[in-house]
């Protein structure tokens, strides 16, 4: 569909692109919880032999676990990008879909590594999965640095290296845990708890948002 | 992701998390119908035999509805607290995106109490994961009472104790549900109608809401 | 959860319940469809015994078309009652929630027509899930007549008459169902059709109203 | 249900009706990558045994892509005409609800083609299930183009002809794979692959647009 005068820079807001991506980010991460589920409904007996089923369960919540903090990371960095946009072009519309084809991908890439956790494959392609998201992520941020028509001022060349560095860990992650796997696939999964370090370790960054932000708007 | 200073306060808006998790709540309690399901597509030949099929189901539907009810209640006690946020921080954005990840395994646990009902163990480890939800939403609350440039001003002192008292009903029936479970499983479950309660006992408070409002806004 | 003087009118917005309707109905009438499948994934050799197998499916897909545009019929209802509303109360609130408990079963009974069309019951279960629902949406009317400081002044005696008047096929075709589902089942099925006419039969009022708009807002 | 005097114009915001749209095309999108499934959770002992049991799985992959991207496509094209909606009469909502209808059944018509691949049938049906989603969006076009009181003032001739001259693609495409299916199943389905060219190039109207819009709105 041509992105025609008629419907020019108004005909592509940023909004319906945002309900959709809420909607399929939600869909996929509620449905990490389906895999998490012993095929077919045995009925177990005893409180011990449903603890021993559940603990056999146990790679498959990890994994669950890991995946959805994983997809909501990219949610988040998806968000922050979006923040700056003010109108979408066909390219950046493309950029978008190809994103979300592959975030969709994600439930798949965790069951295989879910059922068989023992191999190395499954945990590159989960890495290569989250590396071709962080690529696309990169690409849309140097596509909104290109084209100053389609986002907001706020957009500074310092936001954008800012935006730029907090991918990295999106990049470095996966490749770690590809290099971890020749080791042993599960020290390749849990790598991936890295992911949610920077929650924890505010830095210098954040405190002066916070002084700046306190000076801006004083609590009531 | 970090909080950087391009993105500062704006960067975090409250209304696409809002969004997130209206969508993952969505899924989540409609989800919950699929469990409410004979294993494989039999087909019955007669009335008798249909009504007899689905008296035994009778255990899924009311724990089905059950389920539902608590998810929405759930959603309910995140919706009120961030009708008062105004910005959202990176604590903020980690305590949110663990409640999803905890809700999201509510199916799982309906799951277990409907596929093991005559087991004490599920009916507890449900109740477990619902007092994780309402320890995740204390320190939401706690977070948002500490944080005053994160909320509006409409967050007085008063409310923040209204609020907290309010979450009692989330900690004590689980908890009230743990103790029955060790003399019936059955019954322990059949607690949680309980939450229901104060829609049907409006108490002090409503009243005094309600001549409030109607002083406020006089109805046309 | 109370509604408390800290949070009281617009502690409860609609906004966020429409959300959670909306999205609980978009995962709703989608999941329909995965209804519509064999059993296994058979692989069929020739285009003649796939045309054999759709045409065994031809029931699962009316049922599929049937409820689409029955849980379709109802968000509308629902859609326009909410229209009036300004603020929700605590027993507004309780109706939406169950009147979405009712309506995610409508996949289920749907799927027991589906799989056993032949008997007289799941035409019946059917005709009570959705007179259930009609009985919400009359209630939720009732309280909203009734309690002025909920809904805008548009709510008047008359637009309370006429949404009144409309649900009233809503509780005829499910009864008119239930009659001729003695005579046959699946003929009880395809009286739900008839929930489409007044799509095709404008009437007096529909004309009326295309008048006065186009007084009101003549177009360019 | 009636369209009546006291909801009329405003009784139908448009609103609501994005984000039922939204919603299901998300779930719908979503649900895509489950059929991309082994039936069954089989262990696999070695790398080599899952990599001959993914490439055996590669037509559905490619399967799933080409659905995910031809949905999008529709979302977008429905997107873009509701871009001039102001208001919803009865005949443009029920255009919408079978349009939703038939789109919800696209993930049903790719599990066709993706477990029988080798037949001309599956090709066939899917091409028609897409003809008839173009088919409604021509039909809310004209509904729209002759509705002028339902619209905002920027649907103007101009834009109605390129709207229309857009949806060309959408016609043009599923008519070549039903011709190149007699030719090769498997043909017909690569052929959609060409709904992606308009976006890699621009033409004409495009390099137009842009230069309107950058003199409309200088960026900072």
């Amino acid at each position: 569909m041509n992105e025609e005068p008629g419907t020019d820079a108004r005909g592509m807001g940023k909004s319906r692109i945002e309900a959709l991506t809420d909607g399929i980010f939600a869909v996929a991460m509620t449905l990490l919880v389906l895999d998490v589920k012993p095929p077919g409904h045995l009925r177990l007996e005893t409180s011990g032999a449903l603890i021993d089923h559940l603990s056999n369960l146990e790679h498959s919540f990890v994994m669950y676990a890991i995946s959805f903090v994983v997809l909501a990371m990219f949610w988040l960095g998806h968000h922050l990008q979006f923040h700056f946009v003010r109108r979408v072009d066909r390219q950046l519309l493309w950029i978008n879909l190809v994103f979300l084809l592959i975030a969709v991908a994600v439930p798949f890439s965790t069951n295989l590594v879910g059922d068989h956790g023992h191999l190395q494959l499954p945990v590159v392609l989960y890495a290569v999965n989250l590396l071709v998201l962080t690529l696309l992520l990169f690409l849309q941020l140097r596509h909104l640095a290109a084209s100053p028509h389609l986002t907001t001022p706020d957009l500074t060349r310092e936001a954008v290296k800012h935006l730029r560095r907090s991918l990295l860990l999106f990049g470095v992650v996966p490749a770690a845990s590809i290099a971890a796997s020749f080791y042993s696939p599960r020290l390749g999964m849990y790598l991936y708890v890295l992911l949610a370090v920077p929650a924890f370790v505010p830095g210098r960054i954040d405190r002066l948002t916070r002084v700046k932000t306190d000076g801006d708007q004083p609590a009531p």
